[in-house]
């Protein structure tokens, strides 16, 4: 069997979301690649979260041709390709229908940067597609999601471009978001602090409706707390093995 | 006794709905039709869930006449019965007194239809009945609304009709909601859908009270991915006895 | 020991609060009175709920003097006593500082009673009181809230009166509710389902500030569904064991 | 290894902030003082609680210069520190990123003393710091962050002083809730009913935005029922002990 280990790791991001409270059913996703193989590790569609298994998984290759498992891939496989195809450093994606992260997407509102919780994960508003366009529903709808994430991320006339390593996050209008990392388990975990995030903007937003965003230094400074060369959060890989 | 299977399943509908989190107490009602016997079988009337058996269910024919059994049949009988009656390709009714469900109900609105997860199991904005009158009230008011709900779905002069599968779900004005489906189970799974697409509502008309439904052309996309010969969502039956 | 069945029944409507998710730390209590001996049962002060025992419970006379018991009585007995006096056919009180409930008495306003789940509790809006005077409040500040109780429920110039048993349950302004009933478990019960009203009440504000409430025929139905010789709901007592 | 009292104390308050539902993975933090020998402990940082011992806790001086201790102390240590410099009188110090009082901070709002609830723990609204300045935040942020704490308190021509034991918690301007007590028990249970506090002012806000603060004389006779000689809340130390 291909992969075992990014399976057990894909299994694992799979169930954080469920721990996390973000999934009903079996709604949701999560999906890991390996860029030296160039396969991607995704959970099935439709089955229920507690008879996953690593043998479950499906893997495909960067184009989302299976090459290893008898059950359907996720129905969203053609947007987590072209995210690992587009976002060449990203190593994982997950996709929820959460609460308050969705309710944002819904209202084709991005998730304002309110405080040093968002700061301490993301580096600026967690931004929205545009619309698709009936052409794009009515075509490679899913591929077609993807495709919308990433020209938000490009920027253009009327957006400025997002590094998708500072902004691990994207919602996709009407629909729900999209998350990543650089492991299966930063992705789930991203997530799961989006919903957090989501819910303290959406509180924040009825108590004050013009709430103004936090500084670029304090951005930077929480950012750059957790992460990179100078990050002083947490313990050091040794320490942390308690 | 008769109709073993069905009890079975209306027993595990019930059950659903108090694992959903819908139910409070003994609110809450699920029931199955066997088409080819013309008979019901529903839940009894306000005793505890955790002591519901499937010999504590009743029978009763379509118009509600007690066929089987020592307890008395859910309050609601009447209303379930007329939705069999009217609506022939229904094979199970769901009511709950869901929060959110609930509370677009008693602000007499439907909840919009603002996102894939909505489009994922119904069609379109789930509808509100009218008022009922103080006539049906004082008269035959259990089944008064049930026909308050078909005559929402038959249309009129104010609102277009709709189809009762393409929208499992109707809201009854200042009541709460009923839900269907084919099998018990599909119409519990509906309503705990519903409710979670009630409360992304909710949260979607508090962020921007001007959100705009989703078009038509995702509606199509989304709800026949799930649903009709070209669904693609999840595994075939065989795959899915994992 | 005096009454020993009316201290397991206050004990366990005060683990039924606890159930509900009523209550922080040791917040709320719950009292029963034996009106042939003119005794009330209450929950001790600041007990931790999950050490409570029969033993532990207050016995006072309706006047508030200790009858039985080595322990502090809640600091709201004198509430509950004055409730015993003046409402001569409850014997049950319940107090709570349940979110919702208390986010209404905070607001100075009453449940408005915008639907079935509500009509099927409390056939009207459920009020609240009058602000206390300072006077009242440096007086004798926890018989004067149950003062205040009273007056909302005799009415005056301003407001109607409301019979106890119809509207068992009162909000204090800038405090929070009381509930009663015919018995422990049935003030427990109405107040877990205050809770629930409040709740479905407070969503259907956000989403139509202007809704109105349902009209006297329909809180006549379902009041009366549930209560009084013509009850429809449930089973008679010997079926309902089952 | 030193003060092994307090590290348990410690140990237990950080595990009473996830009972309470207010820590999202390793977010939080909680510490207690020995003021006889200056001495610190506080939690390390980003270790998971469910691993926690306390052997893990961190022991510092009251400069923030580690005694004790091979794991990093948390990134928050030097507020911690400060507060314990600057009041003298308090015992320990929490931080949480809780919800609702989180979204009340990142409002730029105050917590207003709404109903008795929050009179029995809070003797007054729960101050919101001023925004950090972007040199501030780019200087000795963490140290900073406790001297806007300390600055709110002190008072000035904007804004009076207050008692940092009568209102035992702060919010920091676009961060999250500082809270503190007498022991770590306290500032825990604090930090608890503040979040509960924060959640009922956030929805009394919703239903009536022009909610009017309780008066001085409830908020006297709330708060001194529960602190001071004259406590008539609970029992004494001894009956406590059931």
């Amino acid at each position: 069997m291909l992969l075992t280990q990014l399976r057990e790791e894909v299994l694992e991001a799979n169930l954080e979301l469920v721990r996390g409270g973000l999934v009903l059913y079996t709604f949701g996703n999560a999906s890991g690649v390996d860029r030296e193989q160039g396969l991607v590790v995704i959970k099935p569609s439709g089955v229920d979260y507690d008879k996953l298994k690593p043998e479950h998984m499906v893997v495909t290759d960067l184009e989302g041709n299976i090459i290893e498992g008898n059950l359907r891939p996720s129905s969203d496989l053609n947007t987590h390709t072209l995210l690992y195809r587009e976002f060449g450093e990203i190593g994982a994606v997950v996709h929820t229908h959460s609460e308050f992260a969705t309710s944002f997407a819904q209202a084709g509102l991005p998730i304002p940067a309110f405080g040093t919780t968002h700061a301490d994960y993301f580096h600026g508003p967690v931004p929205v597609t545009a619309p698709l366009s009936d052409e794009a529903i009515e075509g490679q709808y899913v591929r077609e999601t993807g495709a919308a994430i990433v020209a938000r991320f490009r920027g253009g006339e009327d957006c400025a471009a997002i590094d998708p390593l500072a902004v691990p996050a994207c919602l996709v209008h009407g629909h729900a978001p999209f998350v990543w990392g650089k492991t299966p388990h930063e992705a789930a975990h991203n997530a799961v602090v989006l919903e957090a995030v989501a819910r303290m903007a959406y509180r924040t937003l009825s108590l004050e409706a013009n709430t103004q965003e936090v500084s670029h230094t304090l951005l930077d400074r929480h950012y750059f707390r957790k992460h990179g060369a100078k990050a002083t959060y947490g313990q050091s890989r040794k320490e942390h093995n308690l």
